[in-house]
């Protein structure tokens, strides 16, 4: 027995042995853990001494099984450099660094990355060829607003718009990189994203690493409210102020390189490459194609590409564009116009500038509440996606399209409504029914249509539907949504179809809908299975 | 004197002979003449034996002092080889022949290209980015018509269809090579594109030089009444009933190859690679690609190029692409559906489908002769031009849009009164004033606007202009037209112009044109010097 309690000691000892060798050393080489579509981080010390930006060259390979990727490093000051990563699948994974400098060179070590939190969908992908849906499969449909130069108001407001959007139904935020100067606009920012004297001496070879720390942080926080980070990476809205509009080429493309070894590896990225692009006069055409081309050539997720218009739109065709991002002023006042786009792009579009909602005198700052929400339904009966912000003047010029903050208008409300109805809708997005034949309807023929009757005040809608996909007998539901007023009221009666004609199927009894005699009224008609 | 005599004598006698040898062997050294962008032809003989369209290989080289030009001779039948070439400049050119065939090889000669007769203005190129001229400068603006079949109906009907366009206001024709198939088109072509058995028959190596010939001589007499043969090289209206819309790769680059060899020499040939292209179900995407490489590539002279879509549009931004030929049967309901494509194309926009007068029962062949006249007035207010057709049931199966013959409907008066205010207008082409607004003008800012308002009825028009090249005391002059009972009304009143606010300008004494409250009223808007 006394040897029996010898025994267990010195086996216990052992243990307690081991257990304090591996929380103070070994742990060191056990793999850490990170989540599928995480930030995955190295941390190294290096010089700080000449110009860190431009002199170390930092990379790293990751591989799992034969699976390789190559992401960038960057200097983040004071002797860190980091390298980010965003693992696409769950298993172990293992890196090795490369650099010019050998500190910083064949560094390696291994991690496992496990399954994501529920709130992580992974990155937006195209799916299909005019839809959206995040990495694991689930649908995306942006409902989109923005606020462009919320991360320069420091840290009070910034808190404040996040309060905002955690409450609103938009999942997608347009947003700069660069400070913003322009009417309502003429704060300076508390942090500048290059060394230098403002306003405008700038040592364009040296970033400022806590202007991106604090736009690195924005975005992680819009992550983790469910809302992509639609980041415009050059604008015109400087004038030469500061002059990041201006730089030259060589500054342009390192600053992309910088940007994009940083945030590439956060999963709720989406690359604007420029809001009205066509508006930065000292721009090239060609510019733009290499700008595309970097970010392809460096961002290695793939994260969503497109370019915003002024009033020459970019040709979205080209195979570095991921989707449309279009302004135009009247496109989805008319769900017909919309379509076109959808038409030449063969690609998502998405209307992420239709005018806004507001007061201020500028006509693209001052539509009504009903004019917005109409433009969000004409959009969705397109088969397309719209984008909101508000222009209501302040007397602290706090105005949410530029500076965030809280939301006023009459339009969001019914914007989440819609939302709800679309979160009911095919995951495969909406297709025009009969599309270049006057026909509001969008959805799934044989299966779900969702028609919008705009300004038109109709006091029934006779049931008849493009005859594709459907045949006598079918039975169909029918709800009228008031998309004002914010309300869904189900039609007693089951149609049942005819015989189709040579376009069209009506009910048998060639029954109509009867409808409310008011504007901005919609169908949706349901297969009863 | 004697010694005088007998030397005149000699001399005179050197001449006559002289004379005589040169007018019956020296002269064939003699230049020819053929005018500027006239159909210069070599005609040769050589072998009939084999295959002559396969088998030899031929072509010419022309040159101008340093200008060199390569053109393909085809097999024209009965041991008939031609190469056909338009010259583009005056002056003497030279040619020499290569071949494959020492009979055809090596052949050369010159000749004298004088200045072209008042009717040829040459091939229409694009002019700007959205517009049309000659060559020789002349504005040219199409309005153009479709009789598809039109060549394969026998002599008697074309010459009527060819007489109806005479006094048409028409300037453009979309007709097809092969014969065509369809509801009201059972008849079979008096000739057929290649030799064999019809209907499925064929020896796809084997052209048929009659049906070549019948061809260029319409195309030659719509030459002659200034109208532009845009010709459909492939077409779906066939189903495999001769199986022109299914033939082997080769056979369709062969095809293409020896029509280009007959034809380009033409000048107002227009290539429309195929009608409704993606309703060409045997061909894969990348087939219509290569047809347009295929023209561009053997086409010396760059005719105009285009293909039209069934319900998917081909990406018009590709490099081969001169204008969008658009089908879309509801685009120019509405200026601001048109303009859209103008944009996104940054091309000249040519609506050359936008449904049919007519009466038949399908929805695309029955429109109102009111609705195709609105159609040509949105279209034209939107910076684009659009085409027309038309679709009356006859008891002999001959409607325009497939056979030609007589023009019945109303739009046609009504298109000519439009062409003739377009001759009249700036030759530059007509420019949205203020696009993406819903502003119903076109013109050239500061000097000329073309309003249009549709179906709408207004009592009055109040005077304000987006405000861009215009400045407060311009005077302007106002004619009111309409455009369905086809008159022109000046207006008494000489509107002078208040200093512009944000976005427009008024008359300064707030003063506004008188309407009659009818539909389809136009606005012509002048500035006086």
């Amino acid at each position: 027995m006394k040897y029996f309690k010898g025994l267990l000691l010195i086996v216990l000892s052992f243990y307690l042995l081991l257990y304090l060798f591996c929380s103070v050393n070994i742990c060191y080489a056990k793999s850490p853990q990170i989540e599928q579509w995480g930030v995955f981080e190295i941390t190294l010390k290096g010089p700080s001494s000449r110009n860190p930006f431009t002199d170390i060259q930092l990379s790293a390979v990751f591989t799992k099984n034969n699976l390789t990727i190559k992401t960038f490093g960057f200097y983040d000051g004071n002797g860190i450099y980091r390298i980010r990563f965003m693992p696409e699948s769950t298993g172990e994974w293992h890196y090795i660094t490369s650099s010019n400098c050998s500190e910083l060179n064949e560094i390696h070590g291994n991690f496992i990355v496990i399954a994501p939190a529920k709130i992580n969908h992974g990155p937006v992908r195209v799916q299909g060829m005019y839809s959206f849906s995040y990495a694991d499969g689930t649908v995306y449909r942006p409902i989109g607003t923005t606020a462009y130069a919320w991360i320069h108001q420091g840290d009070k407001l910034a808190e404040q718009t996040l309060q905002t959007l955690a409450v609103s139904p938009f999942n997608k935020l347009r947003m700069t990189v660069f400070p913003k100067h322009y009417e309502w606009n003429n704060n300076e920012p508390a942090l500048y994203p290059y060394t230098g004297t403002p306003p405008s001496i700038w040592d364009l070879k040296r970033f400022n690493p806590e202007f991106f720390q604090n736009l690195e942080h924005r975005v992680q926080q819009l992550g983790d409210l469910g809302i992509e980070a639609d980041i415009i990476l050059f604008h015109p809205y400087d004038k030469g102020h500061w002059g990041f509009d201006r730089m030259p080429p060589q500054a342009d493309d390192l600053y992309l390189r910088y940007i994009i070894a940083r945030l590439s590896a956060y999963h709720n990225v989406w690359w604007s490459i420029a809001n009205e692009y066509d508006y930065l006069k000292e721009k090239k055409p060609s510019d733009w194609d290499r700008f595309f081309q970097i970010v392809q050539s460096n961002d290695p997720y793939g994260h969503l590409r497109s370019i915003h218009n002024g009033s020459i739109i970019y040709n979205n065709t080209l195979p570095w564009v991921s989707h449309a991002s279009i302004q135009n002023g009247s496109a989805v006042e008319d769900y017909a116009r919309a379509i076109l786009y959808r038409d030449v792009y063969r690609k998502p579009v998405i209307f992420d500038e239709v005018k806004y909602e507001g007061n201020i005198p500028q006509r693209w700052g001052n539509i009504s509440a009903q004019e917005m929400v109409k433009r969000f339904w004409e959009g969705t009966i397109a088969g397309t996606f719209v984008g909101h912000s508000e222009c209501f003047l302040d007397s602290h010029d706090i105005i949410w399209w530029a500076k965030g903050g809280v939301l006023r208008g009459k339009s969001v409300e019914r914007i989440a409504f819609l939302k709800k109805i679309l979160e009911d809708s095919p995951s495969e997005g909406l297709e025009p029914i009969d599309k270049w034949q006057n026909c509001p309807f969008a959805g799934k023929r044989g299966y779900y249509y969702l028609g919008y009757f705009g300004e038109s005040k109709p006091s029934e809608w006779l049931f008849s539907l493009y005859k594709a996909e459907l045949k006598a007998g079918m039975k169909f539901k029918v709800e009228v949504i008031d998309t004002w007023n914010m309300t869904i009221t189900p039609v007693d009666t089951v149609f049942e179809l005819n015989k189709p004609s040579s376009y069209y199927v009506d009910d048998k009894n060639g029954r109509s809908v009867p409808l409310p005699s008011k504007p901005f009224i919609a169908l949706r008609i349901r297969r009863i299975p």
